[in-house]
């Protein structure tokens, strides 16, 4: 394990997060919130402390995926850790484990929250909550990539671990340049956003923060009420950049460099809106009887399909009322997830892709046992050993899906409540249904519940392997000590 | 495919069933029951429409794994439906789909029921209704293996095709052995387990169907309330037979062969008794305050981790009362299952086994990316095609699942209704939970979701592919009708 390089790393991290935290205590200043001073403080001693981490340079610059792993893994924590204090500072949120819980929903973009009224939030920390879900979504170690130069092989072990989906491929040759195209994108539609929102009469401090809430597919609203009180043209054009956000990034690298064609074909871009549109199809008959109108149904069904797919957790009914059929739906959309690439979260639609024609291939070799076919998407040859690590992932994903279900129970909330508490928290989405509904919060779990909780934001968000490689025996000892032989 | 040989072989599979079908008429002789007639009479007719399918003798005796597959799905569809018919001709279930239902749910060992009350029906009836667990939990094709002799590598496909579990091996080098050694095992546990009713005096009609059903880990009773009336002497027989039917039968032929260290080295059999083991004492623990003393907590607690992990459905008292977190265990388990080579359902212990360690080398994969190790269970290496076949069996799982979950819930009866009907049909259990729990019963539906939970019993039994390819039209057509261009 190279740890000077892991230090240093670190300490990089913490420098970013220190100059982005000068955005809220800015923001206090414009407000004349007192909390703004908690902040650039805060900002100070951060700065100062990932300056002291980054002091002695590495003599070794590699990173290894396994390093990958853990840099990636301990700057989610350390970035939530420090990102929270200010609220527990200003006593916003009084209880540390709490804010905590708060802060690394905001960064994993889950969106779910422990603030049963988030109104009484001064501006900075409103700011400060929803910025976490902007910086989240593309990841800080991208950014990292795109300011600071690293050698070679280095940027796309760290890439590799925090970015989301099966396959990271450089765009443009150059990781760094990819890095800096991918925030440039990214900005690009969070200020559209921003625009069309405030041409909508939202306040412009609500449409920086539901912009930002949006483009990380996070989901902390404003508002207690979410976006239910909010106009149906803004609802609209949330609905709209969920699904834009929610679309691999890839698909707007290749209309930049206008290979449109290429663009469209890409098979994950029309999986993922052809389960879109059935879905709305679905719900707005199913729900059409108890809105009333058309398009009303039409409109709360593909606001809630987009914002639930695309992990957002907005919401702009109460769905938990919804019939059953419509609730199925949205609850296997929980698990589908947005596409590989987005700053969506979820098992992620390319994944089903490959899992589907896997399936179809294994149902052929039962008929031609001596054919050998390869998969392929978009005319390229699936791997197999990428077909593997997907398999692998759902399955690791399975299990701690189920382990977590298993602990979340001990609160005898309920087993929707459980249920869909873990599959909100793991894919990153915010609301659940019953007692984590769109209209409930967190706050009435257990300690115990709410670290499994946070455990699942976190391996939802960084694809479960970083994280649980921090627990393998193997990464600290070089020789095997809960092995009883040796070969 | 090879159609004089499919048509020749359900020629026997229905000889077989006729012959069987004269025991209740049998027991219909003892009991003066005027249904006894009608099994009488339908015995001889599916004997008769047997012999004719098996008159034209095929030149070719060949089975691929895909006729295999084919005979297999075949067998079981035309089974229940024959099977069905005397409940229907003498009214005991006066609709055909539930009787169809009911016989499917019989054969798949499911014990899932559209009957309010079972007292009502003759012993001809109750008797084939409970056999059918018999006959569906070894397999019937497994049977026809053991009377008929049939060409070398043909046998292996039909027992691939219906033998539940990753791998299927031969126990002894011939197959038609095996099969026989299987059916006797299978048998002298069954006359065990009646006798010791018996002795704990359970009448003698009833000693035997509960046993029968305990056998095929099926769960079908002869009482309404299930076991909760039976003594605790009974409850605690029954808890044993279940537990040592969801063993893998290689466990007693390891016994009878005196191989005594092979058979409790074997790890599946140490995992299934470490998992139900652990699952009494969380259980008992959970449910203490609430059944009173720590002996009927372990005895309910046993009897519930049994009847679930081996997929029987026995209970011994409505758990859909219990805590959450016991709710939440037995959920669980109802996914798991018993062991491979058991008559029980589920996924299976040994798939588990097989996942679980390939979690482990993948994430040792991070920390050692160029070490290339091998998975072993029992000192033996997995190849890799059997982990790759579990893989792909879990997802297919997944799939068929989230499918049945969303047409069941059509039904609006509720998320853990729609839920835990599907997983305790795809299981093969029998109850779920709220309204399929296990003081209810399947009879409100519609007919939709009786079918879906037909095919979804049926998939269960026969490990799904059997039953998938016969909607793949590659089986039909040589060349492919659905796809675009051909390479």
């Amino acid at each position: 394990m190279n740890y000077p390089m892991i230090i240093s790393t670190l300490g990089h991290v913490l420098q970013i997060e220190g100059v982005f935290m000068l955005l809220p205590s800015i923001v206090g200043l414009i407000y004349q919130d007192s909390s703004g001073v908690v902040f650039a403080v805060m900002a100070m001693c951060l700065f100062l402390l990932g300056t002291l981490l980054t002091v002695k340079k590495p003599e070794n610059t590699t990173i290894y995926l396994k390093e990958g792993c853990v840099i990636t893994a301990l700057s989610w924590i350390l970035m939530s850790f420090f990102g929270a204090l200010p609220f527990y500072i200003t006593e916003e949120i009084p209880n540390l484990l709490d804010a905590f819980f708060e802060t690394v929903s905001g960064f994993t973009t889950t969106g779910a929250s422990i603030m049963p009224n988030v109104e009484i939030l001064s501006h900075a920390s409103q700011f400060w909550r929803c910025f976490t879900h902007w910086l989240g979504g593309m990841g800080v170690l991208v950014f990292l990539l795109a300011v600071i130069p690293m050698s070679g092989g280095s940027n796309i072990n760290l890439m590799r671990a925090e970015s989301p989906g099966p396959s990271v491929g450089k765009l443009v040759p150059k990781m760094r340049q990819t890095a800096r195209l991918l925030y440039l994108i990214y900005f690009t539609l969070t200020s559209m956003e921003i625009l069309l929102l405030v041409i909508g009469k939202m306040p412009v401090f609500d449409s920086i923060c539901s912009s930002f809430a949006t483009a990380g597919t996070g989901g902390f609203g404003v508002k207690n009420d979410s976006m239910v009180s909010q106009s149906a043209y803004i609802q609209w054009v949330v609905t709209i950049f969920m699904i834009l956000f929610g679309i691999n990034f890839n698909f707007y690298f290749y209309l930049l460099y206008r290979h449109i064609k290429k663009a469209f074909k890409m098979s994950e871009v029309r999986v993922y809106l052809i389960i879109i549109l059935a879905s709305i199809a679905i719900i707005t008959t199913n729900i059409l009887y108890q809105v009333g109108s058309f398009w009303a149904a039409l409109r709360h069904s593909s606001f809630q399909v987009a914002s639930i797919i695309t992990t957002t957790g907005f919401a702009s009914m109460n769905f938990d009322l919804w019939p059953e059929t419509s609730k199925a739906i949205l609850v296997t959309l929980m698990f589908i997830g947005a596409c590989a690439g987005s700053t969506g979260g979820g098992i992620k639609v390319s994944r089903f892709i490959i899992l589907i024609k896997s399936l179809g291939r294994e149902l052929k070799s039962y008929i031609y046992p001596k054919s050998v076919s390869k998969i392929s998407i978009d005319g390229n040859p699936v791997e197999h050993e990428v077909t593997r690590s997907v398999n692998v992932y759902i399955i690791t994903f399975l299990i701690c899906f189920t382990a977590s279900f298993l602990l979340v129970s001990i609160d005898n909330k309920g087993l929707i409540t459980s249920f869909t508490a873990v599959a909100a928290t793991i894919n990153n989405i915010g609301p659940g249904l019953e007692l984590v509904g769109s209209t409930q919060n967190y706050s009435h779990f257990s300690d115990l519940s709410k670290l499994v909780l946070i455990f699942d934001m976190l391996a939802g968000r960084l694809e479960l392997f970083p994280l649980l490689i921090l627990f393998h025996p193997k990464l600290y000892f070089n020789k095997p000590i809960f092995s009883r032989k040796s070969r």
